[in-house]
């Protein structure tokens, strides 16, 4: 991991207070787990209201909680008076989402002006152990408040 | 729109059965409104849970219905004994989803014994008029049940 | 395909001195054969300095072509003293690129002030008959010149 | 990096002779510089004739290397009776390919029998530093010869 030097000291109460903000976040029972420059973790636990067919979390659901875990590792470098949206991502599967708890981790690659570049993995934790079963490649862009 | 011949002419009920499966869709309020070869619709209500911070749709939700819909799309031209996976997908985010309901619209694009690819499109529908908010392109993996 | 009106009157002129400029479309033998307002077709012959090992022509080059066809697509809507940069793009591989002939169309999906979403399709022409090789959905830029 | 058990003992002289017939890699100037379980390196010197039009290489040049960067990577833990195919990948460009020399490397990140995830990077070399310019997310394939 790189280290970066975010433009605004306040980074970490104004990603907890866009946190708070998200719906979707208390339907999938996500915390913030970890807030640093340039990396944000998202966890939550596996619930049946979050599956596909078999029972294993939706490969969208995954995709949400990585989505904002990379958004937000881009927000923490970011001036304190803009916002991130999400351009674009790309997510490969690579296992079944199969476990007691997910951890969404995101990292910056490349941060800009305008485009950030993040990478993203999801872990599913079973037993102890932490298997990658998503990985994302995301860009993200700061627009003005 | 290709016209494409399904092996399975059960595909239909096939297709409502591993939807009646996913959690995520009773928790997003998702219905299946069209399953057609090689194209499949899925529709939800606007709804505060699942939301990112500024009141719009999170990007993961409108993906996971897009992705669902492509899946199925892919899963109506594959063999009955088959199951349908996410290999991987890309979205691009167009306009913030912003609406009264959202249509998640799956398209073939090419069919193949192993390998199938999709698009997808994701429209919000606001006061009777309809924009496009996220566009997918999707690859699909049929593997033995 | 989508009605656009051009910011710059003079967009076909700027494209067209762009294109003389990269050298890469020299090597491929690539020639510009329509510019309309949010769509740029570039064709390209075989040749067997463009293949891979089993001599069809290398994704990277039906690529690179299908790159540049976005890329003018989006930059037939921008302005006149902008210019155009790949943010990103994914592409899947729908087909070997075997052929006499090969067409990459870039079509504008989305325009804007700063992003320009771009869809694109390589065919593969042989024998009088067009073929899909390869399908792109691309993230182009505006920056100042 | 991780390790990774080739199947085929003689994985490194089937990448060398596949290499070899690949006729653009001779056009841009490509050279295999490392082959290793999961990991492959091709690099190639500047040249004008693999320019876009501001005179850095052309992002399908870059695309092209690391494509067949990630796809040989693949290609060390396969089978020796199977070829390896694109099915699709991004590539997010993150600064201009300006340099002196440029690196494409190839990493395995999740390897299966069908399907094979890989990630790679493009670096830049110019008064003996290195730049990332470009990063792949890439999935592959294994079919039977």
């Amino acid at each position: 991991m790189k280290e970066f030097k975010p433009m605004d000291p306040d980074y970490e109460a104004r990603i907890r207070s866009s946190f708070e903000k998200q719906g979707v976040m208390k339907t999938i029972g996500a915390t913030l787990t970890k807030i640093a420059p340039g990396q944000v973790v998202i966890e939550f636990p596996y619930d049946p209201s979050l599956t596909q067919q078999h029972g294993y979390i939706h490969a969208g659901v995954v995709t949400t909680v990585v989505d904002s875990a990379c958004g937000y590792a881009a927000y923490t470098l970011m001036a304190a008076d803009s916002e991130v949206l999400s351009v674009e991502y790309k997510v490969n599967f690579m296992s079944p989402a199969r476990g007691e708890r997910f951890k969404g981790i995101g990292n910056v690659v490349r941060p800009g002006r305008t485009i950030t570049v993040c990478s993203g993995d999801v872990l599913a934790v079973e037993g102890g152990k932490e298997k990658v079963v998503a990985t994302m490649l995301a860009t993200m862009i700061s627009v003005a408040k």
